[in-house]
């Protein structure tokens, strides 16, 4: 069982070192749900590899922190490992070392200055349709109820604002298939990418500035397949390409957009998710971010703030990881930093 | 059990409504085994999905008849169907029209001028390691003794004079995984592939003349495969490419212009097989030339003849399939060019 009771930094390391790529996270659910439910103060609940701990305190106030339990595929960067100040490993910065604290946070502070919800879920890194948090809010929406969130995905220490959204889209290009021997009689769709590949080579990203903060799109091919056998002239491959925008688009604005960049050739959208414009103006956002200080800025990641935007709750990113590393074979966390993101939320809870 | 006595038109049809896509031959093996076995005047052996059946009449030459069972995958293009003098469907044309042809031969012959060998095989449309006649010239070499080869490959009933090369290659390009929602700090492997693309659609195929045969190259992308995740930046995209090249080159030689043409790109090889020069010269293929006649040409194809050539047995390609239609979809056989050809066969083992 995870210990709660030892120091935040050891905790993200033993957390890093339970293998939990999206799909597979049983395990560390399954170590979560058993400690928290441990304490006395915490109501436990469980929806597949979601686990939700609240306290019920009858506080005027319900803050929601939350954190996802998976990570992108192992890149050989397990087990972690310390050098100096440094936790290497997969899912050290997104997003463990936020799980951490908030695991940290719901053990030390039995009577919180608000009543608090913390959900840790699954399958936050793939398709939108398979994320615990969507299935939550469609089947227990009122275990997510609360004034305000925080996401301790990585943000540095910072708090970021809103979120660019995502969608996913394949460009088809069709052949003719033909014996490889005698490829003159057949049209090669493979050789038909290029130009849908000098499109995204092209490409120049936008960074507009939407309620004060800078966001930064782009738009990256990340899956493409082609190929019968290997002696036929190929008559299908697609290009699956992820567009990153920013809230300044809605998802259909963003969808007409990529249909425009690859005009001419047919284009399906497999998966989207909104961007959310920046929360910052709400009262409870401002008394978070009064509490744990710094200049807010504009998230680029998507993160799950747009789906508690849509339930309506007002929500931000905030973690001690740094996001720029993120799904990097040489993934890494400050432990200084984990120590900063706890005493800061601690004394938000307490003070 | 195939019916060897009925006409080799519908024969055709038969065998071609036995789904035998490489490696799932054994339906088909099975019932050309019963078949042959059931024939007095013929020795069956059996390797695998392979069939050999032999005649041993003590005559002063021995000629080989072969084909393969195996067909491309099956594409909407199954079962049969005749429209007119058409026969459509999967391996009509390569080579189950050939195959008819083989088995009726040794059904109808049982006392043929020169002993015969007939060869049904498996798995020639794929790598060449698990072809069925490489198991057999490695396990049973006196199997194939002989001193000429028929290969029953699809020539449009014209005698095709050696054959191309083939080869395939990955050429691979790597970059660096970063969260596609911060982009710029990867680099795009799937984007990299553009200019592999762009040489392949820039590359001008040679046309040389050997032994007196024009041969036609081509160099074709078959399979590309690349991507990680929905959100990751991919760091490794591999383009697997398909010489073929005429009977001028070596197979070394052969690699080597895969790698000018990629110069730059790390490239591997992964299958390759020689060409074969046309030899028509042999006295035992110019008395078959004369008994089927016609104007011989170049085999494009890589056929199995390479294989017979490397074993010593001097071999042609004809069979009344045409090339230009294999492994296309709307592949046929002209019925009545399978009834010439079955006569072609018949007068020159009879006469």
């Amino acid at each position: 069982m995870l210990d709660l009771t030892q120091d935040v930094r050891t905790l993200t390391a033993a957390i890093v070192d339970v293998e939990s790529v999206s799909g597979a996270e049983r395990v560390l659910a399954d170590e979560v749900e058993r400690a928290l439910g441990a304490l006395p103060h915490l109501t436990v609940d469980r929806s597949g590899e979601t686990v939700v701990a609240r306290t019920a305190l009858g506080r005027a106030e319900r803050v929601l922190i939350a954190g996802h339990l998976d990570t992108v595929p192992v890149h050989a960067n397990l087990p972690s490992r310390v050098e100096g100040d440094l936790l290497y490993g997969c899912g050290t910065s997104d997003m463990k070392a936020g799980v951490a604290v908030a695991l940290k946070l719901a053990a030390m502070v039995p009577e919180p200055n608000r009543d608090v919800t913390f959900v840790f879920y699954d399958c936050e890194e793939i398709e939108a349709e398979r994320n615990g948090l969507t299935r939550v809010a469609r089947d227990h929406a009122g275990w997510l109820a609360a004034d305000f969130a925080v996401l301790m995905e990585p943000t540095d220490g910072v708090i970021e604002g809103g979120c660019q959204g995502t969608l996913r889209a394949d460009v088809l290009v069709t052949g003719k298939r033909a014996h490889s021997a005698r490829s003159w009689f057949g049209v090669n769709a493979i050789h038909g990418i290029e130009p849908v590949l000098a499109r995204l080579n092209a490409y120049q990203a936008r960074q507009p500035v939407v309620d004060g903060l800078r966001y930064h799109e782009g738009l990256n091919a990340v899956g493409v397949r082609g190929g019968v056998a290997g002696n036929v002239i190929p008559d299908s491959c697609v290009v699956t390409v992820n567009y990153r925008f920013a809230p300044d688009l809605g998802l259909t604005e963003a969808r007409e957009h990529v249909r425009e960049v690859f005009d001419g050739f047919e284009v399906s959208f497999t998966d989207g998710a909104p961007a959310a414009r920046p929360g910052l103006t709400h009262p409870v956002a401002a008394a978070f971010t009064a509490a744990v200080g710094g200049e807010p800025r504009a998230k680029l990641g998507w993160t799950d703030v747009a789906r508690f935007a849509a339930l309506g709750v007002p929500a931000v990113n905030y973690g001690p990881g740094d996001p720029n590393l993120a799904h990097q074979q040489g993934e890494y966390v400050s432990l200084s930093k984990i120590v900063e993101s706890e005493r800061a939320m601690l004394d938000w809870l307490t003070k």
